[in-house]
């Protein structure tokens, strides 16, 4: 079922307007008419059956009912990775929302090769946010993933977090280093930091201060920049969403 | 540390030739001279550091001495997928590469949008097998995946595996069927079959074949055609290649 995530709080009954962009998909892509039904997630990560009353200008929806479903990580997982080349960045946000991502952290990293200026970054930020959007909806999560550019490594603030990963590929034939164990004590409703290298991996001045928290391998094989939060967050889903959490 | 798969058995102290592709690689990409050592898994899937002893039309080389690693999956997963439109297809195999596929099979399902004649199913198999074997070398395996076209779902044989995942979109609502059940009796070595429906997921007739294996779910939300191999294979992962496996 087609999926909208709108900024106020709704409840059973409620009359509401979809506008702009959702309208426009709604209207001119989907070719909603009265009485067709779909989802919509809420301010407060509430996901309602809703159908269309009306479409003029706007699209007028009423809330039908509820929709119980839990489709979110029980830990936050934010991404720190800085931009990537081409459009490797584009799809490991896309397929890192997917994969249930709670935020993306892009710090500039000592071998990052993509340096934008701040007008860049603005212009950037507008399409990371875009696909991060359609990713979330297609995903059918209830929340869209914050991105946002960040400082350098030496200026990062972990300390929201309860516990800082850092995706060391020195450590792929280090068994010890496994994410099972650096996972093993964490709680659900933990906030887990994950940081990230770019292509050219991480500088000797990053690995000293990332070494001070836990480091982790990523199984024993080499993955690339683009690939290991997409391992790291499917490992994750396939540690904490096991029917008991579930 | 450049990594080449040479088809043929070497041992300690022996000298070979590097050709063909590999070769001009070598000598034009890498810029290899006398002296230079590099990794050689031969058809044993043995690793070896070598080191060049002269360059002519072809690298000549000698083995210095075996390389102890494990970098392959403890279980052989293979992925039946059908062909997916536009790059998703050539991205997804290079990905699953890195995580440790066995090999790929590409089936022709119901809804496959891509359909190839015999001509273009080769021509692409060559393009397919190149993305396999730079992203085995890049990763560190010690093989590379076979890729190759089987028929529809309904003729295919799995007998020659220990057991058959199927994805099943239907699932991701329902926990009971969480891929840490299906793989929880799975011993190492075992030989995986997992099958992947095409963007427009499986049809009715497909299903119904497939229910009767193990059907399930890759986590509460709904990945992507090209994004369901990657999770399968990270979380295979994230369950064999634990301390203790290793």
């Amino acid at each position: 079922m087609q999926r909208y995530f709108i900024d106020q709080v709704l409840s059973s009954g409620q009359f509401f307007k979809i506008t702009a962009d959702d309208a426009h998909h709604m209207k001119n892509v989907m070719r909603f008419r009265p009485a067709d039904t779909f989802h919509v997630v809420d301010r407060q990560k509430s996901t309602y059956l809703c159908e269309v009353t009306e479409v003029d200008g706007d699209i007028n929806c009423r809330v039908l009912s509820t929709v119980e479903e839990s489709p979110e990580l029980p830990v936050e997982v934010s991404i720190y990775c800085p931009l990537l080349k081409g459009e490797k960045f584009d799809w490991m946000i896309q397929k890192s929302t997917e994969l249930g991502a709670h935020e993306f952290m892009i710090y500039e990293a000592d071998r990052s090769i993509v340096k934008l200026d701040d007008k860049k970054q603005k212009k950037r930020l507008e399409r990371f946010s875009k696909i991060v959007k359609e990713a979330s909806e297609q995903s059918r999560r209830q929340m869209i993933p914050n991105i946002r550019f960040v400082p350098a490594v030496k200026s990062l603030d972990f300390n929201t977090h309860d516990r800082l990963l850092f995706a060391f590929e020195g450590n792929a034939l280090n068994p010890a280093t496994s994410l099972q164990n650096a996972l093993s004590d964490l709680a659900p409703g933990s906030r887990i930091a994950f940081i990230f290298g770019p292509e050219g991996g991480f500088s000797d001045a990053e690995t000293e201060l990332l070494l001070k928290h836990h480091s982790v391998r990523l199984g024993p094989r080499i993955l690339r920049a683009e690939t290991a939060p997409l391992y790291a967050l499917s490992a994750i889903s396939h540690s904490f969403e096991t029917p008991a959490l579930d």
